[in-house]
């Protein structure tokens, strides 16, 4: 049945052997202490709190749902239990500084903790997952008297915190937003000023729920004579519960009947003379709240990695138990039998071949994007930071739209290895598929990515972030013509460049062209990156390693990890037989002639 | 809110526009009478039905399910009614012979029949789903006095009919299939002999309902003594009640939870020694269950005509109802506002015209494909029924994994459009995607699909059948160099036709390669038939058009059909935007180098 095992081993021959993250942290004064061996502690303790207490809730939330009354809401059965168990393991401080409570930990161990929590219970860990974000906006937004107040309750978890954005007008144009900020009498509009919320949110995950003694409410609102539009948003902080221990005027009207992730509380939340505060300038609040989605954006990115892992270990396990025909090619020496497992079968294999390939593709580009953050955040060098911070920027929408559209389609596509069996409740995989759809939507939906990557990441600096970023990537690559896989790297940050070009020059005489090609531009762009991972795996396990920054030294595969050879008929795998998928987006986000109909050709009833 | 709006207009233009229908049906004896008028009066009767009685029952009984009891299974509130007013309005008969209580009319109007009723309510349509392939096979294996005792009772849905063929063990492989059936004391094993069948079937649709009086199961069994694997399989019928009044020895254990089609029992089965009656000759079990899976399969292919038109309808209304930020090319003379239709945004035209491409091509292909099997069981010609015969043979493979895959990935892609309200029940579409999941795996599982094209049509007869089918499509189209869409769609027979040799040839010293191939091939030719169907509809409405059969007469599109100009948008979109992707599937299919790694290869833990 339906089980996660967190493979360690291999995330650390990802981290050590291919990213080599220790000579880092090595670097980086504000690791200092931190080595291979303390990682291994964190991820080996994680991955129990996955295992053991967060995976065995994971079904019966699905089942349970969360419950709503007029007095709040109700988490399923064995949710309060875990999160107890998570705050007192000290997990929501791991990335958060020491003087705010927190461990200090690189955000690249934070995302391997989500990868996992995702993994064993995606609806759980909607609970803590804003609570980083939250903390990143307080930080550096909240005037000193609101950071004393609430910066620690959030960075240990005592306190969940919310992201109030959505409303029904406004989903993606989050201009449309109406909820009102009134000053208090007599108080300016500044940061840290006092002001009454007014307005209705809608889609608020962990609005209201039983886990925590308060909640603490980041609201996008608007306050009196604001210009219309993004530009007159401000952010607001309004906590469930008042410092003088009355109840603000915050309610949960109801839950949303969800798809998937039941037992994450989506809420319907109205704010009536809600008592909060500003958090950064007024008609700044965008800019703040940015912050806190970009975190949120990696940290969805991870969702859809966790997605990918427990889909491909489950198929794996279940196709190697299952048996059915006998296959066309078996295995030399075993033993004749009515039917063989349905691994073995061609079109079982391809399945699982598919869903290893991106497995590891995205875990890899996954750490890469968080130690690159790490660097960008904690680096000692002014240039390196500033470097580090780009790429990021650049590779954000591309980690959440790749791995979360990957991640579903991937369990999707795993559910058809159970065959009848995959449709049933009781298997787990069905599961899978509806709590990982909601990731291609919430934190700026897979189309808002992609435009993202274009316009914001890409033509507003004429592809300047791009061009440094590819080379950066080809630097960690052998020159061309030394490895095959490379090589097809190579082509692909290639072909990238190419066609930036003619997106960057046809947007010129085309205003419209660059949307047009957004979303195959971004999958092109995907694929490329996951056509440098296969590459950095493969190369890294070469016999005779070639390895381009560690010259005298094999890296070894640690205990337990999968072997050589699968890692590398894996990377070989991608590039054979889902790379050739680049060419269809290149192709499609490159072709000038390729106009899309107008919506008003097509009248429908 | 989410509605469905049988789409008999543009029905129509495929059946007499593009297809001609009924210049077919007059030159068959077996459809005298029946012109274009009559048909179209089938659709509308068959539209009310499935608007005004069907589609009001869906959203509930996904949310109410099935009820299992000891004593039996009670389906959703208003499932019953609307199945009395299906029977009442001679529904289940449609395509039955007049002498046997049906309408005798095409396979045609019933494939419509069927697209619609799922589009409405896929979960109840599962019950009178396979009301024809039992009615087949009772005319054709049946002894007489079965014959009488249940084809009229199965062809007009007095009772409805199930098809046991799944057992825990036995799944895609049904040689494992253990269930047995003894031969009552004194009798022989011929056609028509009394059983006694026992033993656990699983995923029986409409194993237990409420729905009519009687239930007659047909039943795949294993004689004592018969040889071991497929060809010792028999197929017996048992009705839940026999004919003297008293109750069979067939329970049902249990009901499925499931993903999807809540509102459809899918039942565990106990035989425990049931009286039965052989249908067909001993151990040729599966040849007759074969009739009626491929009348199955094509039905199933229909569902994912019906689930593609349910979600492409309901995309395109909301993504004209909901307003969010402005659009960067906006129709002439349209209003300033603060935010424009969705449905004006690339990112949004983009999944609309997607879906409304494989709509429309799938329909096209569904109805040719049914066309076709009225000539091979109507035609008066031998040889024309036996090639019609043929290339319905090919394409049912096809029509069924290509439509449900397409049917469910569309359904997906749609509920992108909804934004976060697509994953919140009350929106509808999140259940298009998890019932339109079920029809990958049922009546053989997309993959079987894929290798009974390459294996049992492809190979088996050296692409004969399929060398001439592509003839066929071939002449339909302008000859090339005269229509753009028409050379694209020959090109792909052309590719279709290579990759094929390649694969005849390969698989001589290569065993394992047409397995390894008939994923992609599949998809390829399903691409290869698409942009048929795109030319064929584009040249159909070409201005003063050199229609190849009908030079006299430009196929006018029948009132209330989607205007010209958003046929051929489409039909141009599906060329330039979906097309490519068939280079992906034959580069795969044929690169003999890309070799699957072994799944032993692999090792997890």
């Amino acid at each position: 049945m339906w089980t996660y095992r967190a493979p360690v081993a291999d995330m650390r021959f990802l981290i050590e052997g291919v990213l080599d993250a220790p000579a880092a942290w090595a670097a980086t004064p504000a690791f200092d202490g931190l080595d291979a061996d303390t990682a291994q502690q964190v991820l080996e303790q994680a991955a129990r709190f996955a295992e053991d207490v967060l995976a065995p809730t994971n079904a019966g939330g699905d089942v349970a749902g969360c419950r709503w009354s007029p007095e709040g809401v109700s988490t399923p059965p064995g949710f309060a239990a875990a999160y107890r168990s998570f705050v007192d393991g000290g997990w929501p401080a791991l990335a958060c500084a020491p003087e705010a409570g927190g461990q200090g930990l690189p955000q690249l161990l934070n995302a391997a903790l989500y990868e996992m929590l995702t993994a064993a219970n995606h609806a759980w860990t909607m609970y803590p997952g804003l609570l980083h974000g939250a903390y990143e906006v307080l930080l550096h937004h909240a005037v000193p008297a609101l950071r004393e107040r609430y910066l620690e309750k959030v960075a240990t978890g005592q306190w969940l915190a919310t992201m109030n954005l959505t409303e029904p007008q406004a989903g993606s144009d989050l201009g449309l937003v109406r909820t009102r900020a009134e000053l208090a009498e007599g108080s300016v509009a500044a940061n840290g000023a006092p002001v009454c919320i007014t307005g209705q949110k809608i889609f608020i995950s962990g609005g209201d729920h039983d886990l925590t003694d308060n909640i603490v409410h980041l609201v996008l609102c608007r306050l009196p004579d604001a210009p219309p539009g993004t530009k007159g948003l401000s952010l607001a902080i309004a906590p469930k519960w008042l410092p003088d221990g009355t109840r603000n005027g915050i309610r949960c009207d109801g839950i949303e009947k969800k798809m998937g992730i039941k037992g994450s509380a989506t809420c319907q939340m109205r704010f009536e003379q809600a008592q909060g505060w500003l958090v950064g300038e007024p008609n700044r609040g965008l800019a703040a709240m940015f912050r806190m989605m970009n975190s949120a954006r990696l940290h969805v990115g991870m969702q859809g990695v966790g997605h990918l892992e427990a889909a491909t270990q489950n198929a794996w396990r279940y196709a190697e138990d299952r048996l059915q025909m006998r296959a066309a090619a078996r295995p030399e020496g075993a033993p004749r039998a009515a039917a063989d497992p349905i691994a073995w079968h061609p079109a079982m294999r391809r399945v699982l071949y598919t869903l290893q390939a991106r497995t590891d593709a995205c875990r890899l580009l996954a750490y890469q994007t968080a130690l690159w953050l790490d660097d960008a955040e904690q680096h000692p060098d002014t240039a390196h930071r500033q470097a580090a911070a780009d790429a990021v920027a650049l590779l954000t929408p591309v980690a959440k739209a790749l791995f979360t559209e990957l991640g579903h389609r991937s369990a999707d596509e795993a559910l058809q290895v159970w065959g009848g069996y995959g449709f049933v409740h009781d298997y787990g995989i069905e599961q899978t598929v509806r709590d990982s759809r909601i990731a291609l939507i919430y934190e700026g939906t897979n189309e808002i990515q992609a435009i993202d990557l274009m316009v914001r990441k890409t033509l507003d600096d004429g592809g300047q972030r791009a061009t440094a970023l590819r080379h950066r990537l080809a630097s960690t690559l052998p020159a061309p013509g030394l490895h095959a896989l490379s090589d097809a790297a190579h082509h692909q940050l290639n072909r990238w460049s190419e066609v930036e070009q003619a997106v960057v020059e046809g947007s010129a005489h085309d205003a419209e062209w660059p949307l047009r090609a957004a979303d195959d531009f971004l999958m092109g762009v995907g694929h490329a990156l996951m056509a440098w991972a296969w590459a950095r795996i493969d190369w890294a396990l070469t016999a005779g390693s070639h390895h381009p920054h560690r010259h005298h030294h094999h890296p070894a595969l640690p205990a337990g990890a999968r072997p050589a050879q699968a890692w590398q008929a894996t990377a070989r795998f991608g590039v054979q037989w889902l790379l050739p998928q680049a060419d269809v987006h290149w192709q499609r986000a490159s072709a000038l002639a390729l106009a899309l109909p107008a919506a008003t050709l097509a009248a429908v009833g």
